[in-house]
């Protein structure tokens, strides 16, 4: 199970939240040292928007928390809205291209979750990126088949109208012949103001997504990486939009979306 | 222009021919050091056949010239039917599941070459690789599709067949709507007893393909790697065949491909 | 706390230990997953005697676990006494070069442990290895600057020999100024034909040491492997010598190593 | 022989001097591709000075010409004062930790050149690094040790007067016992605010060292890397001065080097 965290406020250097704290993202990345839990071993990365539309990446292959690199932009980078994401594979190999965040144009996107049974469905979700989009799918993960899916199904104009509309066909591709394979998307999504995250599954649980505000402030993340704070939960099959200047809002993803995809 | 050499005969450590000669293959990595001509930095592989039926892999992404690796495994390593490869990439990611040999069941597969304007033919030749071979795409090569695309096409009962098959509907795919992008197609395929080297091409002159036999001996290059032996070229649109205790045979491979595949 | 096995007997493939068993050394590497336990995911290596005096080596600096070219070797190397450790790093950089095994001529030698206060005692340490060694100290590590130190102090003729002498020293030296820094020395050295493995400590309790034999073969393990089988204990401060054709032989290391060092 | 380039003056993203330009520093890591001439394939850095004292650092052991991650950062970095170096390895290993820039407080350092004989000389050269900076000594390049060894004479007070201190001990050091082995020492050193630049030899012609003004804006090259503009020549022996609102000062560096030395 992955791990990530995406900010978006005031620029702040990232070391605030992905290196420093006791329990930093990166500390998460190594937590099972100290007690039972996974290892987010398999790879890293970070996306941010600086001085251009597009965002920057930087992705290892290497474990987050040996890389000398990732310590020295962590402490030198800051951002108005960045991602960071720590690893654990759940089948395809660890490449650069398969760590998270990913991009295409003016997107960032990052996911904890999986669609199960994913070599048997492969073929199915990577028909559902339009031509346009498939030059932009460089890994093999489900993942990054998902968002260039989503940005097939017209994330450009109405992100949320296009998650949706992806997570119905996946619905009903894992309920096809009788089946019912499992999918978790707990998702982050960005384009440079706003910040837009998913918590939804389908015959299983949804992983856990909370948040945080201060001020204009918010901080979204796959679990909470302190004690100090109150963290607040999104709910299962619901959806966070941070807009610029604006409080947090959470609205229903896929209410009825079991019986629609039927 | 990647390059590469196979070797069939007695069991020989690799050294003799990967990293020792003067004109090793890892000195034809680096031999711009010296004149003009390409570099092959963007990866390496080995791949061989030994006490399984399967083959072994040792692929990496840093040059070859720099891995202390490759030096321990070339002169450690003994095989009857060894490959070796170093990558000048042409567009895709530099990973390990970029580099050559590729390898399924009892196949190693392993190219110098190119499908031109892949990024939009890339879909076209991904879907003549049939379901129970599409798990095994784990790259985003237009080689390793090739690949998988001729086990598909029944490379198992007859190598050179699946090998016809499929370039002739390549050969038709790049000149669809009067287009007429190229192939480059010079190829090693080995399956632990037999060693098959293919020179072709489409719209194009075929890049060039070298071997010399002694005894039972046989060696396959991309372009010779000594000046000392005499090394025969094998002609465009042919076929090497090389079977233990046996000498090599070269036969035709599409000589009527363009009219027919019409 | 790094973990190792070392294996001398009949020429077997590395799988067999390293791969393989549900308990293998890269399982180890991945226990933390299930349990409470440490990450041993700061690179790894083989090392093996094959063709050659002087010792085969595969060094990377990623996680064994997610290693593919890792699982081709232990399939298809196979030897009459090899190495393989997994490294949780104690301070010092994840590069190749400070990855266990370390080689020098035909000498193999890997390290489980570690010199307190490292960055305060290198210089002193480093002094201990001399001229003609020192080209060979290629990485930062005091395992191989301990390992270089016994090489200068006569490992060739008299390995057992060496070690005391280095132990001595280091002993003496980290107990200096009335300081009491700790040592952990539980380490395997080979030359080809002979197994070593010693375990001792100064200041602290010694890591764990254990073994098992089946007729001449024997496996030596930082921690047993299996439950299927019955582990030996070495006790502290103890050498285990393993001769071809011949039962292992415990013998103590420094019994009077205190008092001597004072 | 490795190639880099330095900037101090107003602010701008790295990709203007590291990645766009035809003839950019990338592209000279490239060059041997179309010309005769060096690959610098061992590995890069980026250092740079934003938002702390202290640096930051980016180094990797793969190509430059293939790092996703470079390009990047190059296109969202911005500086007042940046190093960018690509590596040709001149017998030490591919690390990160040999890559250039060196960071140590608020000094960056990188070099092209070389200590000959350096496997003989190198413990000589470390012993000239003062305990207090020895734990710096993360690499084993010839170029990080004469670095602390500068940082040990005196370089927070007197950056020319320690560069001049340590090349006069280094020019006597190859000298000794009749030898006369080579130094080349074309370097750049900077703290944040100043900039300084070394074309330096002992026994051998020195590297070229270039540079361009641009109102208050400088760039120091290792060669000049577009033909669009002047570049000017560090004479041998000379050091270039650029501080911040003033105009790039040329003065002699060791004038009397040898006979002092002697």
């Amino acid at each position: 199970m992955c791990r990530w965290i995406a900010y978006r406020g005031e620029a702040t250097p990232f070391e605030n939240y992905v290196t420093e704290p006791a329990h930093s993202l990166i500390n998460q990345s190594l937590r099972a040292r100290e007690s039972a839990g996974s290892i987010n071993g398999d790879g890293f990365g970070l996306g941010w928007y600086g001085i251009h539309p597009e965002p920057g990446l930087y992705r290892e292959t290497r474990p987050a928390w040996s890389d000398e690199n990732l310590r020295y932009l962590c402490r030198h980078l800051k951002s108005h809205l960045f991602f960071a994401h720590v690893r654990a594979a759940t089948g395809t190999a660890v490449t650069r291209q398969n760590c998270h965040p990913f991009a295409c144009g003016r997107w960032l996107f990052m996911h904890n979750g999986f669609i199960g049974n994913w070599s048997r469905l492969r073929r199915r979700v990577e028909a559902l990126i339009p031509d346009p989009f498939y030059p932009s799918r460089i890994g093999t993960t489900d993942s990054e088949a998902v968002f260039l899916a989503m940005m097939g199904a017209g994330l450009e104009q109405d992100p949320i109208g296009a998650a949706r509309r992806v997570m119905r066909t996946l619905s009903s591709l894992v309920n096809e012949n009788g089946l019912s394979e499992k999918i978790r998307f707990t998702a982050a999504l960005a384009n440079g103001s706003e910040l837009y995250a998913f918590r939804f599954s389908e015959n299983d649980r949804s992983n856990s997504l909370y948040y945080r505000e201060s001020g204009h402030d918010v901080i979204v993340a796959s679990e909470p990486f302190d004690i100090e704070h109150d963290w607040s939960a999104v709910p299962e099959n619901h959806v966070l939009i941070s807009r610029a200047a604006q409080r947090v809002e959470i609205v229903p993803f896929l209410a009825v979306a079991r019986t629609e995809a039927a």
